[in-house]
Formats: structure tokens, C-alpha cells, sequence
């Protein structure tokens, strides 16, 4: 079953076709998009942005997706949502979508809400965060960024993730993405916030190569540097905290004892953990990553529409 | 006067031909959004939805409408109001919208809000819902949704309001709407949230058959059960509240003590009062009548810029 | 340097060429509106309206300004900019719009904001208010509003200032482009709300005649009359707040002792300042100088965007 016509909820719903087919489109996309701002393919289309929490960049990168597309946006976020605080079901508020719009992305707090959504409506859902639980299409983007850098063809392509690799949504989305590719795999971080057992699983299942390790040293060796902020609250021991904190901090001093094509990325928001010195050197693709959500989200969008381009 | 290019303040300003010509543009409306979703009819036309209260569901219609008809959409929620909040007054608030915008739909806490408004401006007003006060929008797509079943048609007609009938300003408005039309209707209440007097006048002058009681079985007779909420801070003694919240829910055991032909309407959002458990019944059409508001909003704005259609 | 393709950030980077030119293309903008409400120019376009303060009327302007060109918008208000929340720099949040947008109008508390902005992204910038700073599209409009009505062109054209001279970041922005034509200004205001220096200094050298006093008599001289509010908690003394709040209104009596082309203009939101009682007024322009906003953003928008018109 193709990724075309569905919804997407999770990164682990596509095969390594759907995938290939996904960057391609998405490279096409940016590559049109130099000569045409607006590709004037949805004009009879509307996508609903629902977002239950507020997220400024995804929100702001489907709208834009969809008028770059020549489409039109119905939006809602955070406090806007009356009817919940009236003790309405999520499904009840969703269910009006079928008819206002053709597509929608849902950010929800609570994992599972996209899933739920998926459910109750007819129209294609896209889940853009769900506390939690995954957020596909920043995996897709994450992935896309490494693909028009054209590293997925280096041999021997070392991927290394920094920081919370225990509850970073976006780790797990891209790491599930990366398991369809030849790779090897390296996750730095503290103990407490190591790769859960669900993910060795499924790189082991996957034949994927990989190791862990708390030194941030390992960073050396990778070419892609996949940074991530860590939390106070995740340890029990405020001095642990304090000493990831600094050591785990990505700047030019550290990205100079590393490989000469490293690239550093970041989901952002970003705080200390990539330091600002960092932003014009060549090494940092984190905006260019940002920008990329953009035609990544086009591609989905087209696709889940079921149109066909060019 | 027709109903053209007028504002849309209350349910009474309707003649029994102007409701027929919104009733049939809706279905048509309707039947042309099947061809194609953007009936490109506005491109030179801004609607500006002013939602001084947020009504996710009530705004996301009109703004779909707008969409579908091919116009665009400026929009304000809730806390965005900065300058009321310095103590600017609503008729200077609402003065610009006369060059942005060249129709508006506004929601308000405060009754007589939108009627202040349609004064204050030279563009057409549409009241979506001002307090206790009205929302007559509300109450033509549910007139709507018992037309588009072919209800109106049917002989001696009967249409049970159950739940909050003194303070439910969407039956209040359907009330009115209902009054043009040869119907039977039951008001199924505590005593408590009985019809307010001036209904009772209403529908005595307009020959319109009605009745009154505290008992749900009165549902049987019904072809269309209009479902409301009961608000607990409306009864002084606490016990009368548990006795109603308990007797006054609509689920499959109790619409199969009914008519086969009933349909079960709710403005939403709902709670209890109508059971999920109903949801996937022939008789639930409280989706359908939520989903209706786009196509009667449609008619609507059409008909206030007096646009010819098709 | 033209001001086409730049960013717009400060009433100071206008010449009197630029002025003229902005004059002149909103004029006939706003001719060309009355025979069509969408110009279709944009198509291809889409602006970020990025309010980190809500200002309703000064954000519609901009959206109503981009749809009436026939452009696209991506919008956020207020409590919806998460990231900032989590300590996000504006730097990071704003680098975004450089592909999801092709110009931002921003509005931020902090002076300085949109210089920053302007320096981080690759696309025009325009100031929409920055704390105590600048505004210089409501001086724009201030500007466009008494050439509109033919006053640039008076000889010996008189322009008092009443209010809050010091803070008045809207009487600032006008003052400076006023400095560019041959007119004399009075400023009207309580001694602790006084011209700052540095304004007395710009208008010295530009040769401006004015003068400045506490006495509000002045302003029967004056063909244009500048009204802003004056706040409680600029003052030590309360009593000098309650000699002023009362001597500084505004209203048909004082219009009455005034010349009788005296036009009397507030950049809104106002309070008591101007009497309701002036609003049917001919003197009254307050709510035409706000719609004209929507003239000059067009104007603006088209230009930075180096659209040739027509």
C-alpha cells in the first residue's frame, strides 16, 4: 500500500520505496519552486492547521507548503479552542473537518491524538506532534536535509544523535527512517537518556550498526551530528545535569577536532546545546534543515491529496 | 425588503420567501461543491471574521465557506483584542473592517453586539452569535438540515426541543424560523428552563401548535429530537439539576422507544445529554447538521454581497 | 538608494523622493481599488505577519493590504509563539520566514527588534511597531492622510502636536517625515511630555519652524490637528495628570474655536481624548486616516517587492 492517499501518523509506516519516492518529489519541489513561487496546483483545496499546541515553525512551514502549492489554510491554535475547555471530545471537534477541508495536520499534547483523528474523519491526517509520540514529517525533513546534502550515498554513512535520545520525539522518527538505509549509528548521551529498548529492537531487526556511548568525543567520527536539547528535569541528580549540560555543548572548537564534512543539525528550538558561533560556519545546515520543511511538506501534501506532479 | 445585502441579525428578520431562497441556494450550494470544491465566484472579496469570544467550529465555517466560494479570509480571536483591552470601544474597533474587509461575521459575549456593529459599519454584519442573544446562522443550517432530510415536507411535522429551552439561543432562533412553517412543537424542560413568555406570544400569534413538559417519553412523538445541554448553575436546588441531567439523556435504548423515522439534532458541543453510542445511529444527524453550516454560510455570504449565483 | 527592496525600519531612511513616490503610488491604489477589490499582482507572493504584541488594527491593515494585491498570508499573534516561551533567541524564530515568506511586517516590545530582523533574513522587513522605537507605517499613513486632503500643498500648513509628545512614538515617526516639506509645527503638551531633544535638533537643522507650549489655545492656529493620549503613569504629581487629562479633550466645542479646515487626526486606539461627540464632525478624520493604512501598506508591500505598477 502506497503512502499516496493515506494519513500519515507515524515514521513507521513507510517502506524504503515510499521513502525514496518522498525525497524525490520533495527535490523536484524545491527545485520548481526557484522559478515559480507558486505552483497553482491546489487552488480548490483546503487544509486545516489544527494545532492544540502551539508551534509556530511547523504551523508556519505546512500553511506556507500549502500556499506555495496555490492552496488555502483554515488555522486554529491553542487557546482558540473553546469547545474542549467545555469538556467536548477531541473526536467531536475534529469531526466538523470532513466538510470545511480536504486535509488537515493536527499538534496535540497527548500521544495518539493524530491517530485518533485518523479514525474519526474522512479527509487525509497528518500528524505534526503528539506529545510524546512521534512527529513524522520533522523526520522526513531531518532525512530530506541528509539526502540533498547527498550523504545518504556516502559508503559507510555515520549518523550520530547527541543529547536526549530517550524522549526526543524527533530522534525516534528519524532513527525508524534511517533503519531503511545503510548506516551506521551512533547515540551519545547520558545514561538516563539512553536509546530505549524498543529502538535497539528495531535496529537490531533492521541488521542497522550502532553503538553508544556517553562521550561526546564520538562525535569525531560521524558526518551527520543530529544535536538535541537536554532537560533538567530528566535526572534525579542535578550534579549529573550540570555536567552533560556543558560537555555536550556543539561549537566551532568542538566542530574543528571533527570530521572535515561533518554536518550539524538541529530540530530546533535550540538553547546552549549548539552554540550561536556556530551558525556561519559551513558545518551548520540546522536553518537550511528548518527551510527544507517546506518542500518536504509540499510533497505530503500533494501526495496525500493524490495529485499528481508534475 | 429581501434578505440581500442586508446584515444578518436576528432569526426574525426572515419572510417565509427569503428563508425558501436561502433554503434552495444551500442546496445548491451543496450539490455544486460535489463538481468542485471552489466554486471561484470571490476572488475580489474579503471576509473578516471577528471572534471577540473563540467558536472554533462556528468560526472555521464561516472561514471554509469563504474558501470554497474563492475569497479570502482576514481573521481575529479572542485575546488578540489588544486595543479593547486599553479600553478602546467596539465601534472604533470594529470601524477599520469598512476598508479591510467587505463583509464580517462577528461573536460576541454581549448581546446586541453585532446589531451595534451593523449600525457602525457600511459593510454587511453577520451575527454569529452575541451572548444571549441570538445566532441566527446557527438556527438557519439547522432549519436547513430538516429540510435537506425532506422533514419540512412531512404532515403535521413534529419537532421536540429538549434540554435548556429557556436559555438555548440556538432554539430560540430555530423557534422563530420554524414559526413560518406548519409544524407541531414540544418543549421538553424542568420547569426551571421552560420557554420564556415571549416565545409563548410568538408562536400563539403565528397559529403555531405547541406543547410543554418536564417528561422525555414526549420524544416518541417527535419526527425531529432538537437535543440541548442543561447547565448545573442555572438550578438553585442541586438535587432538581441531578433528577433532569440523569432523565434528559438521548441514547440508543431511548430513540428505539421512538418514532423510526426520528432524527436526533444538537447544536454541539455536546456532553452527556446525547450519547456517543448514538453516533454511528441512522438517527444522529448532528455531524451531518454541523457539516451543513458551510453550505448555508455559503448562501449566505453570496447573498449579503449580492452576488447572482449560478 | 531607492527604499524599493530595502527593509522599511525607520521614518529617518526616507527622502523626499521616496516620500513623493510612496505618496503618489498610494493615491492611485487606491483610485485603482475603487474599480477592482483584488489587483491580482501577487499571486506568487506570500507575507508573515509576525505580531509578537497584538495590534489588531495595525495587522489587519497589513493582511487586507496583501489580499488586495491578490498575495497570500502566514500570520502569528501573540501567546501563539511558543518557542520564545522555551528560550528560543527572535534570531532563530524569525530565520524561518526567509523560505516560508517572500516579506514580513513584524511587531515586537522591544526597540530594536525589527533592525535585528532585518539584518537576520534575506527578505524586506517591515517595522510594524517596536516597543518605544519606531512606526513608520502609521507615519506613513499620517503623512498620506493630510496629503489626501490636499494640506501638504497649503501655504504656511500648520501642524500641531497634542498629547504625549515624549513617548508618542507615532508623533515621532510623522515629525520626521513632516521635516522633509515647508511646514510649521506646534507641540501642544504638559512640560514633562515635551519634544526630546533629539527631535528639536532634527527639526533645527532641517530648518523647521515650530514652537511648543502647555496651552491647548494653540491649536486654533493649526490646519492639522495630531491628538494623542496621554497616560496616568507618566506623571509624579497626580494632580498635574488631572489638570491635563481635562484641559487635553477634544471635542465639538474646541473644534468650534479652531479654524474651520482644521482636521483633526488620532492614530487610535483613543480613548477620551477625542469626544465621540466629534466623530460625525467634518473636521473628524480619524477613521479615514486608518483605512488609508491599508493604501499605503499596499504601496509598501508592492515596492519592497519591486512589483512595477502599473
Amino acid at each position: 500500500m502506497s503512502w499516496r492517499r493515506q494519513s500519515i501518523l507515524s515514521a513507521n509506516q513507510f517502506s524504503l520505496g515510499d521513502l525514496n519516492e518522498i525525497l524525490s518529489l520533495s527535490v523536484k519541489l524545491e527545485n520548481d519552486l526557484k522559478r515559480s513561487r507558486n505552483l497553482k496546483l491546489l487552488d480548490d483545496y483546503v487544509l486545516a492547521t489544527m494545532f492544540f499546541e502551539p508551534s509556530t515553525r511547523t504551523r508556519l512551514s505546512f500553511e506556507a507548503a500549502m500556499h506555495r502549492l496555490g492552496g488555502r489554510v483554515i488555522s486554529t491554535v491553542g487557546v482558540q479552542f473553546s469547545s474542549l475547555a467545555k469538556g467536548e471530545t477531541l473526536f467531536d471537534t475534529l469531526k466538523m473537518l470532513e466538510s470545511y477541508s480536504d486535509i488537515c495536520a493536527i499538534r496535540h499534547s497527548v500521544e495518539g491524538a493524530s491517530s485518533l483523528a485518523a479514525r474519526s474523519i474522512k479527509i487525509p491526517v497528518i500528524n505534526a506532534g503528539d506529545g510524546a509520540g512521534e512527529h513524522p514529517t520533522q523526520g522526513l525533513l531531518d532525512l530530506y536535509t541528509i539526502h540533498r546534502r547527498g550523504y545518504l550515498e556516502k559508503p559507510h554513512l555515520t549518523v550520530a544523535f547527541v543529547g536526549d535520545i530517550k524522549y526526543g520525539r524527533t530522534i525516534h522518527s528519524l532513527v525508524q527512517l534511517l533503519s531503511h538505509f545503510k548506516v551506521n549509528l551512533v547515540f551519545i548521551s547520558p545514561k538516563e537518556l539512553a536509546l530505549p529498548e524498543k529502538y535497539r529492537e528495531l535496529l537490531n531487526s533492521a541488521g542497522v550498526n550502532y553503538s553508544e556511548t556517553e562521550d561526546i568525543a564520538a562525535l569525531r567520527e560521524a558526518h551527520v551530528g543530529y544535536i538535541t536539547r537536554i532537560q533538567e528535569e530528566r535526572f534525579i541528580d542535578h550534579r549529573e545535569y550540570e555536567k552533560f549540560k556543558d560537555a555536550y555543548v556543539v561549537d566551532t572548537d568542538l566542530v574543528g577536532q571533527c570530521r572535515k564534512d561533518l554536518i550539524v543539525m538541529h530540530p530546533l528550538p535550540r538553547l546552549s546545546e549548539v552554540s550561536t558561533d556556530l551558525d556561519s560556519h559551513p558545518s551548520a545546515v540546522y536553518f537550511e534543515q528548518a527551510n527544507n520543511g517546506l518542500y518536504v511538506r509540499m510533497a505530503l501534501i500533494l501526495g496525500l491529496l493524490d495529485i499528481s506532479y508534475p
